[in-house]
């Protein structure tokens, strides 16, 4: 880094041994201090490192803490022998001061904020409420400035890949019209027409919509969406999505194009995704990793044994699926670890988690081994593919939520046996999802759109596949879509659509979900208007922008990849936010205006 | 444009000489077809551009309507010769259609989208309302896709020069706490907070400051904003600033990277920018054009006729101030002329604009004549700088009203001369702005911040310049700023500021603002605090992204610029918001929470 300012001849970063004996200033951070006889040491801290400077007079060093703002001026030499820090890109020199001045001061510090140098282990972390409320002390951390860099870098990679593909950026608009898209509105009092509300948007879908039917044909953004939900781990109250649509291409074109971005995006950490990204169906992800967003960085496939049970004397297993996962060498555990993967699974809903064992000397073991007969027993190991010394989980029940189960048990057991390495990435599609899922679902949170048994899978706009385009209405429960997910290491990065272009289509979708004319029209009547007017086909994809850093970064959680993120509830523990309003505001917003009020006056 | 799609091999712009004997697949929109005895010709437009389409089957082209999607096979063949269109660029080709097919229809169209090429006179366009509600169509007219592209390509120019500069990105929240910028805030309930709300940015000022505290040193963002402002023209309720703020800089630093940007976009449209842009004082700038953004396409400066004028007889130019503007060449303008620019002042809340006429052969004609003494008659027009068939407009009262009244005469001669030229940029810096300025101004409709005489000429955390830090307190009527606003044509594009980055210098602000420390705490107390922890010097600026893209598109309003404006009164034609909400929303955003009901339970 290298730019002269006011303050400051040199950033840190360029001070080296190329200016020995030459005069510099710099400013920055004081990032720790050490006393040793009569000479003080300083690592003075900026954006782009760290550097030592000598202090030798004593009323100079005195009244410098820890974060106080200093510029400081000296010459440059090289460290004595044998003083040199090779941990540090400036490890070769030191400033020995002239001159420090005090540009702001610190007052003791709520927790530490130095970590000296990027590679000594971070200083245990306060409590993330803490880190919040000060977070402009967590963001002097080297990890949190990498992240911040990170997220910017990765911004301008996908930028530069899709300027390249001749993209458009589009700006839309925040203050819009309520739409259905799985998940509450947060909403915004209109002042200047009383009783009336902006939306904002749970995403652009619209808006990009109307952009394609306005003869945008590449568009794209890094657009602020907001759903207003209830607390769930890891999510926030506004988010960002990488947007992006395209006119006149099929599922394959979005995908294509998608991929380069993804592989600009990772090659900024250096990593070359090999492309193109392997795809799995819906059908397959579920069967055969218990997930609609598989983490492909280990195997260890569920097997179904629903065939193999079907004439079983275990109650527990006469049901419509049985599946089993292995894990792997797990013979040996304790009953205790086992009984915790009981307390696991009712964690997640279910009843237990029937398992067996297959000694080292080849016994069967386990509280579900008794209940078997004889041929099962005998052919288990052969069919679950396990070997002496391994454990086996079942789950038998309704097939998706017993799939979903073994699927969450097989990425627990990869975390005990250390296979989520976040250095390592695997990207899969997900593809052919059904259009529709039903309404009756107890484990899906989100709202449903329509009034119906059936929901959308994706959202309302999603394109039959071709060979549904007649057939979707007569029978929802088996349609697919044109629809796709990205995913990596078991995150659904993000996902996209054909969207219907055709207000026959759209209209007949809408009556699967069950939304009368009438309430379409209130809701989105624009849409389907514009669609009279000549709508091409059309087709996008969105990343959510949080995760795919977060992801990169190799963070357990988004918000040490968001600048300013809110904690549970919403709440900013830093400025406050949310927080009562004035009766003058509340007046103001309208949102008491009664209508009958004004007719009496 | 180059980009093979599952419904087309060519963008149109391909089309050409070289393709001639291929057979292609195009898609887009039917602009025109004219029929000419049993030939159709079709202008088939899609992004890139128009290609004409020769349909010898009447019965593939019968069903063609304008705006109609197709996707057409063909062969392309050299046009006969004498039928070429040398204004289209694929004019020396056509395109024989084999097979057309209709991708979608549309109904007829509500105004005419079509021009055809782009260098035919638009077509008169519909009434602005009109143009919103079909925004989708107006879009597709040339002129407002050139408006969209121009857009896109001036926030990539921006960026790669900010990424130049080692800039970082930052996203900062917009659900945040509500503080005091000169505007009203937009509120948002929060519905896990019943009876609290977040506030909408009116801009990043606060977040980036922290950021700066966080010790990222170079920040930037195309941040939306927000204000709830009574309707003025050209005003919509978000929008959007390139926002930027650096850490130990001065006010130099800040204008010599903003002048790299400002460069760099106006490269965009092929423009030099010369740097560095030239400065002028706030005094000079109020002196000399009568406005704080004056438009220096052209020269014709005020009059300061104070000083001549102080012994007058003449009652209406005992004032403050009296200044005047030359109107060149306009004495012989018909009597009604003058009257009508009476109204002109009158509509801008003066008594009305006094003049005098030097006709061709030196006399001094107009009302003011008359009342002046007989040495003021002679030595007016040397005084005034006029010549013989030239007219004086005066002012004359209080000094900056007055100012203002003869900076937009100015700028209104200036139009009826053509001198506003939308292809010549004037840029320059107004500097040395006052800290503060009165509350009691009438023509002032911002929010004054505080509840003292005076408030921020820009906002709260300008640092005073380095002569009044210790004083500014005491004189708040001369105390200067270290701020500076960026103009260019009569507009303000942007502006900012070295901030206060030390607690006392602020404490000492408020005060003059006649804010408390309590409500300093509660509303801003989060930044106070972080200036506790080293807080590094730090300057910024901010352009306004809207009106800097109308600027260099030559377009009259920001709505041309904006894919999804609102209309006044922040109504959207095209998708009714804003709109009333359902008793069940309105229950879910908890404005109605009642804390003593809650108590009751």
């Amino acid at each position: 880094m290298s730019h002269q300012t006011a303050y400051r001849t040199h950033h840190v970063d360029e001070v080296n041994e190329s200016l020995a004996g030459q005069k510099v200033t710099i400013a920055g951070w004081v990032d720790r201090r050490r006393d040793h006889g009569g000479v003080a040491f300083l690592d003075v801290r900026d954006a782009s490192g760290l550097v030592q400077v000598v202090v030798y007079d004593e009323e100079l060093a005195r009244p410098l803490r820890s974060e106080f703002v200093v510029q400081v001026t000296g010459d440059v030499r090289l460290r004595p022998e044998g003083n040199e820090n090779d941990h540090l890109a400036t490890g070769k020199v030191e400033i020995v001061a002239d001159s420090i001045e005090v540009l702001a001061k610190s007052a003791a510090l709520p927790f530490q904020v130095s970590t000296a140098l990027a590679n000594e282990t971070e200083q245990q972390l306060p409590g993330e409420e803490t880190r919040l409320k000060y977070r402009y002390l967590d963001l002097r951390r080297p990890q949190m400035q990498a992240n911040l860099k990170l997220r910017s870098d990765m911004a301008r990679a996908a930028r530069h890949a899709l300027e390249e593909m001749d993209f458009t950026e589009v700006e839309t608009p925040t203050f819009i019209k309520s739409t259905p898209e799985g998940a509450r509105d947060f909403l915004v009092p209109a002042r200047l027409v009383p009783g009336s509300w902006y939306a904002l948007p749970q995403s652009p879908q619209l808006l990009k919509q109307l952009l394609m039917v306005s003869g945008v044909e590449r568009y794209y953004q890094l657009a602020r969406c907001y759903r207003d939900e209830d607390f769930r781990a890891d999510r926030q109250p506004e988010f960002t999505q990488l947007d992006m649509e395209m006119s006149f291409v099929d599922q394959e074109d979005v995908m294509a194009m998608a991929e380069k971005v993804i592989a600009a995006i990772w090659k900024v950490a250096g990593y070359d995704v090999q492309l193109p990204i392997q795809r799995i169906s819906w059908k397959d992800a579920m069967d055969k990793y218990g997930s609609d967003k598989p983490d492909l960085r280990f195997g260890n496939q569920l097997v179904d044994l629903t065939e193999y049970f079907k004439d079983t004397p275990f109650r527990v297993f006469q049901a419509p699926y049985v599946g089993a996962v292995v894990y792997k060498g797990a013979a040996d555990l304790p009953r205790r670890q086992f009984d915790a993967w009981q307390e696991w699974a009712r964690q997640r809903g279910a009843k237990g988690l029937a398992y067996v064992q297959f000694t080292a000397d080849g016994v069967l073991k386990g509280p579900v081994a008794k209940n078997l007969s004889d041929a099962e027993r005998e052919g288990l190991k052969e069919a679950v593919h396990a070997e002496d010394g391994d454990a086996v989980f079942f789950a038998a029940g309704a097939k998706e939520s017993s799939q979903l189960l073994l699927g969450a048990a097989r990425v627990e057991i990869a975390r005990r046996e250390g296979l989520l390495d976040p250095k390592k990435f695997a990207f899969t599609w997900v593809v052919d999802f059904p259009l529709f899922k039903p309404t009756d679902d107890p484990d899906d949170d989100d709202v449903a759109v329509g009034h119906s048994k059936w929901t959308s899978m994706h959202h309302p706009f999603t394109m039959p596949s071709k060979d549904w385009i007649d057939t979707f209405d007569q029978d929802p429960e088996h349609a697919m879509s044109d629809s796709y997910d990205i995913v990596c290491n078991g995150e659904e990065m993000g996902g996209g659509s054909v969207r219907i272009h055709r207000d026959d289509i759209q209209d007949r979708v809408l009556k699967v979900l069950g939304i009368s004319k009438e309430e379409a029209d209130e809701k989105f009547g624009f849409l389907l208007e514009a669609f009279k007017y000549g709508a091409p086909p059309h087709a996008g994809i969105a990343l959510g922008w949080d995760r795919t850093v977060s992801l990169l970064a190799g963070t357990d959680t988004i918000r040490d990849v968001i600048a300013f993120p809110k904690a549970g509830g919403g709440r900013d523990p830093l400025t406050g936010a949310p927080a009562p309003i004035s009766d003058e505001q509340r007046a103001e917003t309208g949102v008491d205006y009664d209508p009958d009020e004004e007719d009496e006056d």
